[in-house]
């Protein structure tokens, strides 16, 4: 049994989540959640963040000494979940963090001296968290998909084809994060049928406008409330429906870039005098309708859905699972717990799985859903301590 | 026996060097150079990355998209020094790669929410080197040193002390690069004496000024023969002795943020009216007297030395030996070959070395050199291929 620790930080910025899992090694590999945690930022590193993702102002200074105090968080984190879940750090065999990722440059045309130059930036580094917790670390997972001609995102489908499959029944998993992505796991179970993308925004735009409209003081609309309050702003939403990313076909993954601080001053610009329930109410309706939409307009075939199995912060919003379950109608909507996990670890316990399928030399990535030109194994080996031997060497 | 590749790419960033090497694993180490090529960078490359050097001008999103290219560099300069060997990349093991030095931040009160913030930026991501060649990377070798509370260099002290050691005699091995730096290898041959720092700047003025005044026709002062031709200005070299970096005491790194454009800036400033010729011979004396000083100031005992063994682009400067060579008298200064070494490729044979020790479980750090608090593994490995199998999950 393989003892792992997951962490990330999402697109929101604002913490990292950390898991403490057991990896059971059968065929299918069985994963169990000992602990989980969310732990916020300091006040100070959530402004280093924002301005590090401002276009025209990032740094690579300041991402360079932020990735340093990042991975000092993270080995924070790693060890305090190690510690709920009643381990001691010697008994953990890996930690797969994820990171935070603050630049990611998806546009497709971007070259440089004539070599593709699409990139993605995840801050926390590993040497920094395998020295202070003694323990192996995978990280940077995203890059060699990119190098093998992916987009290096979505990551979960791997999980969810792993783990969350329905025999015999196609299923959707949904995780609404700062953006929503979605991994569709056919009826026959076979990997190279797997599709997943991201949709579009789900919390990001929601979560930016609150915490702009309150002076920082929360950090997303809590329980749904003012989005719950509100009315659809049919002219907005129009606006909303003709964004370039939600015409574009899968593969495909987004970020702040579409959906961050620019986005948000688009939609103010759009209803300038629309009140602060309407426009979150309008981006829940807007977020709801691309995903829903996604399930007609990308999956294969006329095979029923089973289900769609929700996770991530958005699941707490009941405004916008509302809008959601209204536009999956009449597929069913239901969140992770109903079926073994976890709804507010998915993602991390994501990366706990990851890190294990790096060292155990298999492929981390699903060409059929990056665009990839085939599998490899993801990201980078921080070793914890002294003594461990590659094999290769002979 | 291992076959091992070492790439860098050093603080000129006009290209990559490269070197492969075979290690033949008998105590001593041997280690023996094949071949050895530079690449130079396309122009822009080059552009981008004296940008991303610019105070307050380096932008996060544009370093990691030349750093994805950067991999792609270092990966074909990989593939051709494998050829010019004889090699096929599936005989090759390892490759070590340092990548480019881009920002640093080696100032001892960078904090950030109260955490050290020290850091150091390698680019040339190891993703696409080891996508593009199927060869298992280590790369990143500074940060691990780093988070153990070293300054992450000099790293060559580990290399000199593993194969250019004197039996019963003191040696200084000595590097020109853009900075210079220098490792003492004590007559004892016990590597926790062994005093290792960067003494000040080597050939960095020197390009910086020849590449300005040329408008980018010359890269560097070929053969030495503009500071050949100049007399030193005394005013100009008491404001260079006065350098904070002098004085202090070691261990001590170095790098463009304290003599690159800024420095020079400085430097025109102070002698507005000087020949070209002048200021370059001025810069030569300044860097003599400081390795000068620095055997003097910093090094224990009165051992005496037998020889300072010197390396790197600025052994092809005559006016620079020669300043040297007088500063150091009656030290007598030899070149690398002269012991069996390369000394165009010392830095990129280090780098194939310390890939090969991080694979083998081994420390790459020397804690008397960077002030570490222990011996660490330095960076992270990328698998070249699916099947590798890491050690420690039982």
């Amino acid at each position: 049994m393989i003892r792992a620790v997951g962490l990330i930080s999402g697109t929101s910025m604002d913490g990292i989540d950390a898991a403490a899992v057991e990896i059971t090694e059968d065929s299918p590999l069985r994963v169990k959640s000992r602990a989980c945690l969310s732990r916020p930022y300091p006040k100070e590193i959530r402004e280093t963040l924002a301005t590090l993702c401002r276009p025209g102002a990032g740094l690579a200074l300041d991402a360079c000494r932020v990735s340093m105090v990042l991975g000092e968080l993270f080995a924070e984190a790693a060890l305090t979940v190690i510690e709920q879940a009643g381990w001691s750090p010697d008994q953990v065999h890996l930690i797969g963090s994820h990171g935070q990722t603050t630049v990611s440059d998806f546009g497709e045309s971007s070259t440089l001296a004539g070599y593709r130059a699409f990139s993605t930036l995840q801050l926390g580094h590993p040497a920094v968290i395998a020295e202070r917790t003694g323990i192996t670390v995978v990280s940077d997972f995203r890059a060699r998909d990119i190098a093998a001609g992916g987009r290096g995102a979505p990551l979960a489908p791997m999980l969810d084809s792993l783990l969350y499959g329905a025999p015999g029944k196609a299923r959707v998993l949904l995780n609404l994060g700062g953006i929503a992505n979605l991994t569709y796991l056919p009826a026959s179970g076979d990997p190279a049928e797997v599709i997943g993308f991201d949709t579009g925004p789900a919390n990001m735009p929601l979560d930016l406008l609150v915490r702009r409209w309150s002076g920082g003081r929360d950090a997303y609309d809590h329980n749904g409330v003012l989005a719950g309050g509100g009315r659809v702003i049919e002219s907005l939403l129009a606006c909303l429906r003709q964004h370039p990313f939600v015409a574009q076909p899968p593969p495909k993954a987004t970020g702040s870039e579409e959906f961050g601080e620019a986005f948000i001053e688009q939609v103010l610009a759009w209803a300038p005098d629309a009140s602060h329930a309407d426009v979150l109410a309008t981006l829940a309706q807007f977020a709801a309708e691309t995903i829903g939409d996604a399930m007609t307009k990308w999956f294969p075939g006329t095979e029923p859905l089973l289900d769609v199995v929700a996770s991530g912060g958005g699941t707490h919003n009941p405004a916008l699972m509302a809008r959601i379950s209204a536009a999956l109608a009449p597929t069913p909507l239901r969140t992770l717990d109903r079926i073994g996990g976890d709804v507010d670890a998915k993602e991390a316990v994501l990366f706990a799985v990851l890190g294990y399928l790096t060292l155990r030399g298999q492929a981390g990535n699903l060409p059929s859903v990056t665009g990839a030109v085939r599998s490899v194994p993801l990201g980078s080996i921080t070793p914890g301590a002294l003594g461990m031997v590659w094999p290769g060497l002979g």
